[in-house]
C-alpha cells in the first residue's frame, strides 16, 4: 500500500489564484461572454492545474492498459480471449485504432500488460506490469485477491513515474484493451451506485438480446454472491473488476499526484478513474472526461464522477480513442485561454462595459 | 445569375465505388464493426468526394463572411454595429477567437466583406465584396433586392474560385460576423419551416428577457410583412437575409461545385447553408455541420438539412469557431479510414468471421 497511500497523499489542491485570473481573462476576451462553451472551463482547470495561463500539452502520452477476464467462460463477448494478446501486438505495431487517432492528437501510445493471459517476450517494447493471467471468473470466486487489487493500482501509478522519469510529460490519456471488460466496468459502477444492473449494461462489442440477457444475469450473480462494499473501493475492484482497470486508476492517481491532466476514455477506463477517485476524491480536480460512449453505464460514471465528457461522437471501442480525439480539443482550448485577446488589448467596445 | 447557375449545374455525384470501399475498409477493421461512431460515415463521404480512400486535407481555409443588419435598430443585439468593422480588423490581426482555434486546426482564415457598413481600405488584406453598407431594416422594407440576394451568393462562389485560383484547396469552413443576425438567420429558418418564431430564437450574444420578446415580435413582423416564399430561397434570401448570409450560401455551393467538403459552423452559417441546399440539393452532400450551438434554431436548420453536427460544445460565437473545431475531427477520419488495418492485414480474430 505504501506507494498508493504516498500517491493518493501527495494530491495536491489546483491554484485558485490563476483559476481565477483565467476566468476574469476568458470573461475579458472579444467575444460574447460563455461564448466557447465547454472549452472555457477546461482551460481555466488546466491553468489551475499547471499554475500558469500559458498552458503548453506539447508532451501527450496514452497508456492502454491490457488484461484478460475469466468472465468470458460465460460468453459475454463476442470476440474471444486471444484477441487481447492479438490487439497487444497490434498496438506495438502501430496499426490499431489508437495508434491513428494518437498519431493525429500528437500524442505517444504506450501498452501496459497488466494481466493478459499471455506470456510476452521480456523485450516486448510495452510496460510489464502482469499482476496475473487473467482474472478468475467473478461469477464464481473474487475476480482477484485484495492483494492483486493493490498491485494493478500501483502498477498504474508505477507507470506515470516511469514515464515521467523517461522525459517531459504534460498529459495522460487512459485505454484499455482486454476481451468481456465492460462486464466488470458495469458491475463496478452497480456496485457503487446501487443503479439496476439491467440499466447499466450494454453490448460491448456488440452481443445480441440474448447475450446481453445473460451478460446482465452474470453481473447480478456476482454482486449478490460477493456483496463488495461501495464504501471499499478496493474491495469493488477485487471482487468484480479487472487487472488493467485497477492499471488505470492508478494512472489517474499517478497523474493526479505528479500534478498532470489526466483524459480518460470510454467505459472501461472511466471504471477505473472511478475506483481512483473513490479511493482519492482529490483526483477528480485532474480528470477530464473525454466522451460519452454508446455503452449505457458511462453515463452514469460520468453523474457519479460529477464530471461531463466533451464529446458524444458514438464511439464504443475503448483503446484510448476517445481520450486522443480530445486531447486535441483540451490542447485548443489552453490556445483559447492564452492568445484570444481580450477587448481592452484589440480596442473594441465591450457590451458588459458599456 | 450566370455562374450562380452555372455552378449549381457543375455540381456532381458523389464516386459510389469509392463511398461502397470505404465502407467495406471501415467494416473490415481490426475493431468491432461501427465502433468509431459518427467518425465512419463521415470519412466514407470525405472518400466519395475526392475519390480515394487516402484522403489528404492539407489545405484548408476557412472564409468569415462579415456584413451588417438594419435589424439592429430594433434593439437585437447586444453589441453595437460598429462591432461588426472593428472584428474585421481583429480577424485581420489575428487576435480574434477564429484565428486562434483555427490556426490549432492547421486552417487559414480569410475574411469577406459581404456588406459592412464601414468604408474598408483597398489594400486591407480581405475579400473586397461588399454588396451594401448593411441591410435595410426589414422590419420596415426588404432586407435587400433580389438582385442584391443573387449578387451576395455570386460573392461566395466567386471567394472559392478565387481561393482555388491562389493554390490548392482541400475543405472549406465557413463562418460569420456581423452584429444582429441572429435575427435573419432565425426568420430564415421560420420562413422555410413555418415553425412558430418563438421556438427558433435564442439571446444571440446574451439579450435578456425583454430583448428576447422584441426580437421574436420583429421577426414576427418581417415575415407577416413579406411573406416570403419558402420555395424561393432568393426570395428568403432577399426579404429577411443578410448580404453574409448570402455570402455564406454561395462558398456552400461554390465548395461543392469544385468538389471540396465544406464545414458549416453556427446559426448564421447554417443559415447560408440552407440557402444554399435549397437552391442546390446536390450540395447538401458535400456539406458537414460542425456543431450543434446553444442558439435554439440551429437544431432545426440540421434538421431541415439532414444533418448531424459533429460536436455539441456549447458554443454561440460564430466566426468559424465551431467549423475550426470539426475540422480537425474531420481530418482524424480520413486517417481512421486509410491508416487503421484490417483483421487480415494484422492477422486477428475477426468475431463477424468466425
Amino acid at each position: 500500500m505504501e506507494l498508493l497511500d504516498k500517491s493518493i497523499a501527495a494530491i495536491k489542491p489546483l491554484n485558485t489564484a490563476v483559476f481565477e485570473q483565467a476566468n476574469e481573462r476568458l470573461a475579458n476576451q472579444a467575444r460574447p461572454a460563455g461564448s466557447l462553451g465547454m472549452l472555457e472551463p477546461v482551460s481555466a482547470r488546466l491553468a489551475a492545474i499547471f499554475g500558469t495561463l500559458d498552458v503548453r500539452l506539447d508532451h501527450k502520452t496514452i497508456v492502454t492498459c491490457a488484461g484478460d477476464h475469466g468472465v468470458t467462460e460465460e460468453g459475454v463477448s463476442l470476440f474471444p480471449q486471444e484477441v487481447t494478446a492479438q490487439m497487444v501486438f497490434n498496438f506495438v505495431n502501430q496499426g490499431a485504432s489508437i495508434n491513428v487517432l494518437a498519431k493525429h492528437a500528437g500524442a505517444q501510445v504506450k501498452v501496459a500488460d497488466l494481466g493478459v493471459n499471455t506470456d510476452f517476450e521480456a523485450d516486448l517494447p510495452i510496460f510489464h506490469k502482469k499482476v496475473g493471467k487473467g482474472t478468475a471468473n467473478f461469477v464464481r470466486t473474487a475476480a482477484m485477491s485484495r492483494e492483486d487489487a493493490v498491485r494493478s493500482v500501483t502498477a498504474g501509478i508505477e507507470i506515470v513515474n516511469e514515464l515521467k522519469a523517461q522525459g517531459p510529460l504534460d498529459m495522460l490519456g487512459t485505454g484499455d484493451m482486454g476481451i468481456g471488460n465492460t462486464t466488470p466496468s458495469s458491475a463496478i459502477i452497480a456496485a457503487f451506485s446501487g443503479i439496476a444492473v439491467e440499466k447499466l449494461t450494454g453490448r460491448g462489442t456488440g452481443i445480441d438480446d440474448a447475450a446481453l440477457a445473460n451478460k446482465i444475469r452474470v453481473i447480478e450473480t456476482a454482486l449478490a454472491m460477493h456483496r463488495p462494499d461501495p464504501k471499499d473501493p478496493l474491495d469493488v475492484l477485487a471482487k468484480v473488476g479487472g487487472f488493467e482497470i485497477g492499471g488505470l486508476a492508478g494512472l489517474v492517481i499517478g497523474a493526479a499526484a505528479v500534478g498532470i491532466p489526466v483524459v480518460c476514455d470510454g467505459l472501461i477506463a472511466t471504471a477505473g478513474a472511478l475506483i481512483a477517485c473513490e479511493l482519492a476524491p482529490a483526483a477528480k480536480a485532474y480528470l477530464f472526461a473525454s466522451h460519452r460512449s454508446v455503452e449505457v453505464g458511462h453515463r452514469f460514471m460520468h453523474e457519479r464522477l460529477g464530471v461531463e465528457p466533451l464529446l458524444d461522437l458514438r464511439f464504443r471501442l475503448g483503446e484510448g480513442t476517445g481520450a486522443a480525439v480530445a486531447m486535441e480539443l483540451l490542447d485548443a482550448a489552453t490556445r483559447v485561454l492564452c492568445d484570444i485577446k481580450t477587448f481592452e488589448e484589440v480596442a473594441i467596445v465591450d457590451a458588459q462595459k458599456r
